[in-house]
């Protein structure tokens, strides 16, 4: 057994959790904030069987994986919106820090 | 030394608080949400020694353990009390998901 | 790869966050209450290389140690100020325990 956490972003977190759910992962949500990921981030815990570790790694990686995302920036107050063309900018979005750790023993009352 | 992660309802929270601070074991609540059970959920930390932790996991299992409830239904809005006797449903309440976790040291300043 | 897990009273959490993020630590902090600490406190979560345990751990001394401070009490209310002379008092305040995990692996995605 394992318990493996991730630290990812808030906007990914209902992603994963129903990716971990449709593959029969149960997850429980920390309230997290700082720290390894810049923007609001939350923990989640999963308990799984050693040999399913590499399935929820590759769940987290599919659906938190740092990607770039390109952002219509706000145009400037106040601009001639005629003359006013805002060009996309990339930024980078998701990412998730997990650790993967050893489980002693593992009891449902 | 062993750290006991145990993943209970909110409505069993308090009593198991105490119950473990009655052996003098200190807890540590997360606030978490979701998954491994289905209603509001706690986790709760708690440290303690090798030799301690089948007390502790016995204190979990007296306070928490899954159990029947009965409970009487909410009446129809409406409905003409004097015909209508609810009959008391039993639902499932309780429940723990607990992972013991090797600790390599443990230190207080 | 370990995870140290620090338990801490809320008003050391912004200074020792801080002093981790200097020496280059990354910290996700966890929303937590009571037990092993009277006050207010906070977990905060910290992995780290095997030989910067140590660092890490000197880090939470100096910034989150069980000290004494001298606190004026408040004067009765209605008290003659000018008859009146509070004494400080001490009292204890900080203080941490820490739990230092393995950690099977450590990802980034
Ligand atoms: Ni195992
Ligand atoms: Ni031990
Ligand atoms: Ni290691």
């Amino acid at each position: 057994m394992k318990l493996v956490l991730a630290i990812i972003q808030d906007k990914d977190s209902n992603r994963l959790t129903d990716a971990l759910g449709d593959q029969n992962f149960k997850t429980t949500k920390l309230s997290t904030t700082g720290g390894f990921l810049k923007a609001g981030n939350t923990t989640l815990m999963v308990g799984c069987e050693d040999d399913q570790v590499d399935d929820v790694l590759d769940i987290i990686k599919d659906n938190c994986s740092q990607r770039n995302q390109m952002v219509a920036p706000i145009s400037p107050m106040g601009g001639n919106a005629d003359s006013y063309i805002p060009n996309p900018v990339k930024v980078e979005v998701g990412g998730a820090t997990v650790f993967v750790l050893p489980v002693d023993s593992f009891i449902k009352f």
